[in-house]
């Protein structure tokens, strides 16, 4: 870690970071002034009904709270309630994994409601991630040390270092930290990985009686932190936008040189999210998602042809030219490469060295192996995540594609099936430079009103919760704020992949991966012919910060269901009507209107919850 | 090529692509109206005194022409010139070359200036580059055609090809295009090589009396088209934007994560233009300019040692981040390597297959090739490029750095003289992503007033030109238009670089590398202790279009000298006013002083002008 003094500094800032410097996010009316209502809806289950029994099992402190909505002062709510006692408080706050442009902003929003509410609360950043939080590293947030960082990307105020808080003794030395620090709230800022240690973190401390309540909040370039309480991710946005600029410049070379497939991968982990949401914003020729490829259990082999034929059918249309995306998981979908990826695993993790890795594989194994080129072969050797993912971020999946694309078309040139020009591809990685970008001001936005919302959270004294913002579609105003319990979006696996990995059956946030039955899905399968075929190159410029596009949304926020906890809510006020309408006193005949109907509507909605024997991810 | 139909059709834009379509560029004062006028200035040489033989020698119906300066119709000027005939003119225009953010403007200033004189004149684009031009294919511009194109990135308007008009075919082809298609004037849009071309096209024209005028302008985004009459390119301020920007990503990226070195290669030819501008945008930790390494004779060992002690400089700082930028043009800058590649570049013209090339090299650079890892080694058979260059954009000189870096940083650890954490890369190739970009405001403005001046050169008769425009630094109204014979701007290489090259004494525009003794170098080695140790890595933040940063000019543009032409017109200014005050009937003393002043002038200017016997580029 580097030493202590260089964080918090000032810098100096161009022109255009002062002047997002200055920018101000809006607060949605909810959060406005001091006098916030907290509603809290029907206890909370989760969507996956297999898993139920075993989170319960495994949170009985924290699992079934209900989920929290914060209302306006004159909301018309008879339950809610105003919580007036803002003794002052101190909270830590930490960075856990991966930057993702906005996480600066949930600093600022906590530090602002802090001080609104009680000018003696305390704000702590740990340095350098878990690591600071381990060794109880602090800067206290003040407006000075703020002023340069609010509106900024990165995560350099605070740094960052490890991913996970998750061995006894990094529980144990959390916990350890936040008695010492006299912690009244610990808001942990990060992906499905971070915010499943905040819900153990929770629990654990629940069960210790540490007086520390632990709040989660969803921060992943990754945008695969996404379930029935949570829309998108801060920095998804941003990312999207910054590379769908840089695609869409690809795709204009493309058509201005006539002579290149551009294949570009993109950073994004396991799930297409980012890939799918580009795709609606560029129009690239080509995109191949690793949900489709998992689906349908498309080998490589399945894979190039596909491509090919795709090269092949614009060649007869006398275009030599193509922009293909591939997102950085899509390697591990390929259900041949994940076998032999678990296998490799499987023996670096028994200690067997890189070099003779390959002498140990099955023989089925070995032979895929030994057919990919040896770039490919070093990099699939390289040491599992701590998620258990293969490094995807070092793997050149564009390379490997580029090479058995070329090779096919050469033999199809040769056994005259291809009749065209030379195929000529070039390669690209689209991660790290987007990953510092300015955030958009929809991640401005939406992360300050996020550290807002821990504050309130923390104030309603919950504990094991992830802030939340819902129809985010809609401006700023319309926005609905409040908390859900973290387990209440948690999943079991039902089964173990290889050995090593994850246990059975234990609960966690897991990714997000791309619905094919979903709206957003459903406009990429509406489009692709003509994406592939006709050139209908979209170019959202660069990220801007006024005029036209700055206030765009992500295409799949748009187009896809929200509000899940607004309609949560309509049905808790439907069921209120029923019951006042059918209070006792009432008619016989409204009594047994009211009785078959209501039979009739569990009997449907029994069937449709009974588990079913489909995949392991509701989403 | 693909079919014509596809040309210039209106095309779907974006919100923030119909915002910019809006943009008109203002035109400088002196352009304004139909009543432009023109003062020729004294005949041209050229800054290479040992060329100046040569050129007139190969260039004897182009060479020494005059400076043209467009005046306005107001300017109190004696000798300068109305033109006041505007006759209906055909002209032609080709994208040659690579392409470079702003050319589709040069294309709307020199319509918008065509119809404006004369509405029945005629634009005619060639469609596909100089193939377009030699098959005779056209597409006529007219408003509707340009309006989804105007301030708009790439060259997809008419596309582009091959680079090259040079082959006495090419030429003739050419000739025969211009003759059958009745141009009055060819516009050529391209970098070094295509306005070399460009300038041989009009010696030729010339020559077969043929009477279309041929006009180049300085399109490059490698912004090596630099001389005393060109100060910057179209499409350098764009591409420097872009890629700052995401230099400035991976910046934050690195002080976030605190544990990757980031090596970043940028595209931009032989010449480190690209790479000095965005470092002096960007503060990155480090870059290595071709031309530093050039002019010390660096080895691949010393380069790989430099690195290393900055890496070990900054562990001793607890440091284990950083950004350090390679131009692509580095690796031909290393003489060995520089060596090693001749030799390769030998065997491959006289037909030797790559494969058994490594057995055929000398002993030396055998031994130097077979230490390079292998992916390099393939890279560098490549056959050359067709300017003679080695092919830069395929040839990862990042990875072999990071590589040699890292083996080092191994050795220094394990023999104790590295103490610190192990060093991480991660590698990047930022071009094809910028190149495509939509066109900052200078470029637009900086093309679309070429693109007025080509017209003007035209309208002048002026045969063998290149569009001009000085002051640059300063706002448009302050903009200063002219022209220059491209003989002008040749030098003539002093000596062939190995068999097969471009043959010695060959006049032509040479790729302007970065002056070790200008003032933009000077700017860059006084913080370049600052920029390695103190990481005050600077965000200008992504390409804007209103508010700050949108007017932002490059930093090398901004600190060099400027104004060539002004100076040369002040010059002039002073001849003429000792000439006005020593006319005949002038007083003895008069005379006396002034003779004795103008003889120790020309006495020192006698001195400097002698051809010496260093570097042959004058820049």
């Amino acid at each position: 870690m580097k030493m202590d003094s260089d964080f918090g500094i000032a810098r100096e800032l161009s022109d255009l970071q002062k002047l997002r410097a200055q920018y101000q996010p809006q607060l949605p009316p909810c959060l406005e002034g001091t006098t916030v209502r907290v509603e809290f809806g029907d206890g909370t289950t989760t969507a996956d009904p297999h898993g139920a029994h075993t989170i319960s099992r495994s949170f009985p402190h924290s699992y079934g709270q209900p989920l929290a909505h914060f209302l306006r002062a004159t909301a018309k709510v008879p339950d809610a309630q105003i919580i007036t006692d803002h003794p002052p408080i101190r909270v830590g706050l930490v960075f856990c994994g991966r930057q993702s442009p906005g996480g600066h902003n949930v600093i600022w929003g906590l530090h602002d409601a802090l001080k609104v509410h009680n000018p003696n609360s305390t704000l702590l950043g740990f340095l350098g991630g878990s690591e600071g939080l381990f060794a109880q590293k602090t800067l206290e947030i003040t407006d000075d040390i703020l002023a340069t960082y609010k509106n900024q990307g990165g995560y350099d105020l605070l740094g960052r270092t490890k991913d996970q808080i998750r061995t006894t003794e990094q529980v144990n030395a959390a916990m350890a930290a936040c008695k010492a620090l006299k912690l009244d709230g610990l808001v942990v800022i990060g992906g499905v990985t971070s915010n499943t240690d905040a819900a153990q973190l929770a629990e654990t401390f629940a069960e210790a009686k540490c007086q520390t309540k632990v709040v989660g909040v969803p921060v992943t370039l990754n945008g695969d932190l996404k379930n029935q309480f949570v829309e998108t991710n801060v920095g998804f946005d941003t990312i999207c936008k910054v590379n769908s600029q840089l695609i869409s410049n690809v795709c204009t070379d493309a058509l201005s040189a006539e002579k290149y497939y551009y294949f570009i991968r993109l950073m994004g982990r396991k799930a297409s999210q980012v890939a799918l949401e580009c795709t609606l914003q560029s129009h690239p020729n080509m995109v191949i998602l690793g949900e489709e490829v998992a689906a349908s259990k498309l080998t490589l082999f399945d894979i190039t042809k596909q491509i090919c034929d795709a090269v092949q059918a614009r060649a007869e249309q006398d275009k030599y030219h193509g922009v293909i995306l591939l997102p950085e998981g899509l390697i591990e979908s390929i259900p041949e490469v994940y076998a032999l990826l678990q296998e490799i695993h499987g023996l670096l993790r028994q200690g067997v060295s890189a070099d003779s890795i390959s002498s140990q594989l099955t023989p089925w194994a070995s032979a895929l192996f030994e057919f990919l080129p040896p770039f490919i072969r070093k990099q699939l050797l390289l040491f599992p995540e701590s998620d258990d993912s293969a490094q995807l971020s070092q793997i050149e999946t564009e390379k490997l594609l580029a090479h058995l694309v070329e090779a096919e078309i050469n033999r199809r040139l040769k056994d005259g099936t291809y009749k065209g020009k030379k195929f000529n591809a070039i390669c690209h990685f689209f991660g790290y430079q987007a990953r510092g970008s300015l955030p958009s001001k929809f991640d401005c936005d939406y992360a300050y009103v996020l550290g807002h919302i821990c504050y309130h959270i923390l104030a309603a004294g919950l504990n094991g919760y992830m802030a939340t913002v819902t129809n985010l579609k809609n401006p700023v105003n319309k926005w609905k704020c409040g908390a859900a319990p973290i387990t209440a979006m948690m999943t079991v696996k039902r089964y173990g992949r290889g050995p090593g990995t994850q246990s059975l059956g234990k609960p966690a946030l897991h990714p997000a991966t791309v619905d094919l039955k979903g709206k957003a899905y459903e406009l990429l399968r509406q489009n692709a012919t003509k994406f592939l075929m006709d050139d209908v190159y979209r170019n959202p410029g660069p990220l801007q910060f006024d005029g036209p596009g700055a206030d765009a949304k992500s295409v799949t926020l748009c187009v896809e269901d929200q509000d899940y906890m607004g309609r949560i809510k309509r049905l808790q006020e439907y069921l209120d009507k029923v019951r006042t309408i059918v209070k006792p006193g009432c008619s016989q005949d409204v009594l047994k209107a009211a009785l078959s109907a209501m039979s009739s509507v569990t009997d449907i909605l029994s069937v449709m919850s009974t588990p079913s024997n489909s995949g392991n991810t509701p989403f």
